[in-house]
């Protein structure tokens, strides 16, 4: 058997996890700058947690896990096969049906609906993102809570999806979230906030934002308000499909040619980010949800110019709407302003009412998720990733033999009470070749290297990998040196 | 519905969190100062990977996770059904022969051998440790890898175990292994590292070396080689169930009286390392095996005294076989040396075949695994845990109206950029007390108030919420003051 595993999952070698940790790592530590502390919930859920909250594509998409120990315990019953007309005599009618038109292999589908097999062997599910967990642990622990709740949460998430290039079945989501405080100041800082990660990442982006009370203001100034989500979901698509391709979606959704035209302008509308909002202020006058939205939005951009000094472009992109139908205020999406992978890199949005599906209703919320898998391919594509994240120990030793090897040990004790990062060839008879192109290998930038010479001088030889230079030298120097 | 999670899963608070962040990171360190790299694999194993790995036991505690699609789609075909007795006729009869019993309810599982169902509707399931997706690991990676292979993994595993106190369904290993070397100078850096990890950690432990190959050595002069596993699993149990316990166990298992003599002044054996060994060398004289154990003792405890000065207590205890068939050399465990709880916070050993499952034979490894969970309890009971590490942020500003807030904004984003921890109590109507609460609940050590006066004349009240001192100063002297 060769050994492999699942499709859409995958093994992080050395290298891979020390960049993945420094990415993991930064927005750690900026999500910590912001005053956010970290939780984590169990990888499984309850199956009733999850169902439902993702619509059918997404319940679909679950993964569920085998009760363990005897899990056909709760299998249908006598009763529910006649429910479908498959009672005892309705078996044998059945299978002498199949065989007399030749069927000879009779599928166990057949016999059992997986819809009502599943709840009877199954009562578990994987994880599918952080924010209903999120939202089922505020719910569960809210007499613990202090709110507004900061909270962050770095954990894999796992989806079936089909896997395809740069989509795993199994990847980590970063997500900060504020509940239980309306205050904008909550978007101003989550900008500021996504800002600092990607300057500390070194990497240009783009922030776009929009407002959902906008989009529904627009729904409703063109006279269509109970198609918003028709609406958005067409116009989000304004980068991939063009003008055109929005216009034919929507009178395909039934848009009728007077809305249309109302809503051209926007669609094509360029300008500075005041033009934009003195547009829309003028074109949303009559509705008083998309001039709430102009006033939030207002207030977000002023707040930010005067607080801070973004190093990120911030853009109000009226088209954006990512789809996501649980946002109720700002809509924020990050992308890459360098490199050829176009792909979101970090979205998030404010939702009003998260906690309601688990009985808790009226609790205002506001978060970011960061995908740490697409930041590693922009930062991989760009060659952003610092050259000191490099996995590797900083020094080994190299020894001819049991005796010198002894001599390495107390040494080597002594450079890692240092705290610097050192190993020795474990195999003291191996070639000085074979020790020193596993310093090659994995990248080690010094080797000591140890003879009788060495041994009786305690001068010791150390080389510089990089350069080739070797030089004789105490073992203080050396810990000096690379400490 | 009330939220809750799965059985024996558990939900981890901030302050919870940043705990066992603090275990993970001491260890992470250690490791990384004895050379050891960091991998991950996946979440999800295909099912052969790990089944029959684990023992009969294991394979039924293996969470398995249903396929996604069309799960039924390998079900069980009517020759199966023939096969198993239960042919198109059977059904029915089966069906009107429980009727007339007066059973009406029929249970799936009559139907369907979950054992053959398995197959047919899960072909993956979750990590149950690490060492066997390690093992694969190695055996599908070999061609990338540079040997000795030092690597550590701190991830999840799943055990679908009873849950009971201080036993849960998903817990953390964190472990080390060496792959591709059979010097014994990584057992001696193994043992070290432990050493350095608990004394990092402020915890006064007992490391206990045992060496499988003394084991086989007492079996073989006992004259009852073939009972090996009896043997030492019965005398693992002698800090449990004391000397009289393991002897009858010994009988139970067909150990004759003579051996069992043989075998008593070993288990009732105390006194010194070197008075250990001395007596084990008598006794083993005629075992090439034993000997051969003794000799890597010797070279270890030896080597040990001279290049470290290990902080813990160190004891060869010949009484350690951990229950795992797999170790060939050194086997080491360590409980703390204080506080009540006395389960094993940290084990391993040498096993001579480990990627022999995968089809890559004779390649030795040695390894130790940390338990974090019981690590954590430990330093818990003892109030281990320095006050440092808190979850909590540095500093909250505190303000009176929109006008502070937006006072205050820029301030924070200047404290932020010197890298310290801060907040703003992001609804600038809340009352003082609200806010002040909201820094005492989340353990802010400094709170800055800004009201009118503190706007006009840039002289902040600065609070320290343990003393309860407040101060007026600028904003670069709390800067200095907090970095």
């Amino acid at each position: 058997m060769k050994p492999s595993i699942p499709k859409g999952t995958r093994d992080f070698s050395p290298q891979e996890m020390v960049r993945r940790n420094y990415i993991f790592d930064t927005i750690k530590k900026v999500f910590q700058l912001y005053g956010f502390l970290p939780i984590e919930t169990p990888t499984m859920e309850n199956m009733e947690t999850l169902m439902g909250k993702y619509g059918e594509e997404g319940d679909r998409l679950i993964f569920k896990i085998l009760d363990s120990g005897d899990y056909l315990k709760d299998a249908p019953t006598e009763d529910y096969f006649k429910e479908i007309g498959l009672d005892v005599g309705g078996f044998a009618e059945m299978f002498n049906e199949l065989k007399s038109k030749g069927q000879t292999e009779i599928p166990l589908s057949k016999l059992i609906n997986p819809k009502t097999l599943l709840p009877a062997i199954s009562e578990k599910a994987l994880r599918y993102d952080l924010t209903v967990p999120f939202a089922r642990y505020v719910v569960q622990h809210q007499n613990e809570i202090t709110f507004p709740f900061k909270r962050y949460q770095i954990q894999p998430v796992w989806r079936a999806d089909r896997p395809q290039k740069g989509r795993y079945r199994e990847f980590y989501q970063c997500d900060a979230d504020v509940i239980g405080s309306n205050s904008l100041v909550n978007e101003v800082e989550l900008v500021q906030l996504i800002d600092d990660v990607y300057s500390n990442l070194g990497l240009p982006v783009i922030i776009k934002i929009n407002n959902r009370k906008v989009l529904s203001g627009i729904a409703e100034v063109i006279g269509e308000a109970d198609k918003i989500i028709d609406i958005t979901v067409a116009i989000d698509k304004l980068d991939k499909i063009g003008v055109d391709g929005v216009n034919k979606e929507l009178t395909e959704k039934g848009i009728g040619v007077e809305a249309l035209n109302k809503l051209q302008p926007l669609i094509n509308f360029t300008g500075t980010t005041q033009e934009k909002l003195d547009f829309l202020k003028t074109l949303l006058a009559a509705s008083e949800i998309g001039l709430k939205g102009i006033a939030e939005l207002e207030y977000i951009f002023k707040t930010l110019s005067q607080t801070s000094n973004l190093k990120s472009q911030i853009e109000l992109d009226i088209t954006l709407a990512r789809g996501l139908n649980y946002y109720t205020g700002a809509i924020i999406e990050v992308k890459a302003n360098a490199g050829t992978l176009t792909g979101s890199i970090c979205g998030g949005g404010r939702y009003d009412d998260l906690t309601g599906i688990f009985g808790l209703p009226n609790v205002s919320g506001v978060g970011i998720s960061f995908g740490a898998d697409r930041i590693y391919d922009v930062l991989n594509e760009l060659n952003l990733f610092p050259e000191s994240v490099a996995a590797s120990t900083k020094l080994l030793f190299v020894t001819f033999g049991e005796d010198e090897q002894n001599y390495c040990l107390p040494l080597l004790a002594q450079v890692r009470k240092a705290g610097i990062n050192s190993e020795i060839y474990p195999d003291s008879k191996a070639k000085m070749k074979k020790q020193m192109s596993y310093a090659d290998d994995k990248k080690i930038p010094f080797v000591v290297i140890v003879g009788s010479d060495e041994m009786e001088t305690g001068m010791l030889s150390l080389k510089n990998m990089a350069s080739g230079e070797q030089t004789k030298t105490k073992i203080e120097d050396i810990i000096n040196t690379l400490k």
